[in-house]
């Protein structure tokens, strides 16, 4: 049976072991049948570190330099040029710039991502993403991004599943970015991974039909649409969800029915030697934590281990 | 072991279980490791009988007339009208109508059916295709429609799980209309059906999140689009398709990859006397099923008994 060794003992896993213990309880007052005990996780932040930048970002920027090379016209534009010289700040700024109310970076960057892999087959992108993660390492951490998923939550899946739960992905991150190299890390295969996607497009050759990447945005699974895409995916409500960011709450929000049993988690990022600390884009998420119960996860205090290895 | 009892032993009997047997043959040329077993199965007139029209063209005209008693400037409208009068030749002069190059009636009927559960919560509507499936009954083939299911196709579904394989339905139908009765009929979970679907709206009263239908399309999940409905939702290739109509083509083009084994099964409505007969809305899948070497499934020949009971 799958144990949940990196919890430290104490309140988040009592509550955890609790909330599986009544809701797998034959006759008990919570009982849920295994086909509903459907669990929720965020990926970014929840599932593996997202600091000092998504590792997305990190694959992307990979492909804009590759893309600037095959194409002199490139080099000189936004976020072409910033990849080849493998300058994060330049994205950092598109952020900070759209907070202060100017897009204009944001939209560059914005139509770069959604065109990057355009024409593409989907298969050829998922051998890309898988080679990516083959090697790529983490810039600081001194591991590979593979290893950069948080042992907790993985024995979590592992425990769920145990107990009869169904364990899905639901991020913001890209879907096709996440699916090849779910399986290896999480046990989560492709089906099971919900996320943002571009449009696709099908062609048909001498009766053979294949699927390229598009170049515009289909779905940005964060905030609202997570709980939409939850429902056009699984057609259930889960009664499990972890998260880490105000886009989780919808989610979070959407997590067990009125007064039917539910489990919502926010992973806090509050480890200055194992981790990263930090809170921005996560205020309100805290703030419903605190008035409706949701259990805040504390690296500090709750992980033994943080990484997997 | 599942059986193929109410199929004929012939042909398309035997293609089956040869193939079958080669892609579950372990150390065979052919194998297919068992999560990669996806099968894809359009609902109306592959799996359901669709004629003498879509049965969730009923259930829609029963909530009309439901809406049209709550609010009587609908009285006069069309499709409102027609479906107090229980007037199917409005519906079927819409789709004659379109296909002579106007679409004023299709689009009236459009907007209708768009807009027919709007903000009502999705497990509402759940629960009234559930009551509708409940009592409602075919107009001629005296049965309830969760009857009109044909047995040959469900005992395939069963026969697959029995060799490993995962069945999803992937059907131009909507997919919440099918979601609440497809485990009851097919023993396919919701989170296996694929189909049309109306946009969705998130709402929060008091941090419980909540679901409602809106009133614009968000998918029509035929023709090219099934194939990236399909990879949307799977993230895989399936290895065996079934349907019966053009719409169905490219899923089942997309069936197999290059070279790889693949079982492609078209329906075909040759059967007077036990079903219905027709072609129309599938000439050109019968064309590349006879250039391709699709498997045609003949009802009047290849199945012993038609429908559910």
């Amino acid at each position: 049976m799958a144990a949940l060794d990196s919890w430290v003992d104490g309140p988040t896993k009592s509550a955890i072991i609790d909330f599986v213990g009544r809701v797998t309880a034959d006759n008990g007052a919570d009982f849920v049948a295994p086909e509903e005990r459907i669990a929720v996780f965020d990926n970014d932040g929840t599932m593996w570190c997202e600091k000092p930048a998504y590792i997305q970002l990190d694959f992307l920027m990979r492909r804009f330099a590759e893309q600037a090379a095959g194409d002199p016209r490139l080099r000189d534009q936004q976020p072409y040029r910033a990849s080849i010289d493998n300058d994060l700040g330049w994205f950092g700024a598109a952020i900070t710039r759209h907070y202060e109310g100017d897009d204009s970076m944001l939209e560059l960057l914005s139509a770069a991502v959604v065109s990057a892999h355009a024409t593409m087959r989907v298969d050829e992108h998922a051998d890309r993403v898988a080679d990516f993660f083959a090697t790529a390492h983490h810039p600081t951490l001194d591991r590979l991004y593979i290893s950069c998923t948080y042992a907790p939550m993985i024995e979590l899946l592992r425990y769920l599943e145990a107990h009869g739960f169904t364990n899905y992905i639901a991020s913001g991150g890209g879907r096709d970015f996440m699916r090849p190299v779910a399986g290896t890390v999480y046990g989560i295969p492709p089906e099971r991974v919900i996320g943002s996607s571009v449009g696709l497009e099908y062609t048909e050759t001498e009766g053979a039909g294949n699927l390229l990447i598009g170049s515009s945005l289909e779905v940005l699974d964060d905030g609202p649409e997570k709980p939409i895409r939850i429902w056009s995916r699984i057609g259930r409500r889960p009664i499990l969800a972890a998260g880490n960011s105000d886009g989780d709450v919808p989610m979070l929000c959407y997590t067990g029915g009125q007064g039917d049993p539910a489990l919502r988690l926010l992973v806090c990022h509050d480890d200055p030697d194992r981790e990263f600390v930090y809170t921005a884009g996560a205020e309100k998420a805290l703030e419903y934590a605190g008035q409706l119960g949701w259990h805040r996860v504390s690296m500090r205090e709750d992980w033994r281990t943080v990484f997997s290895d």
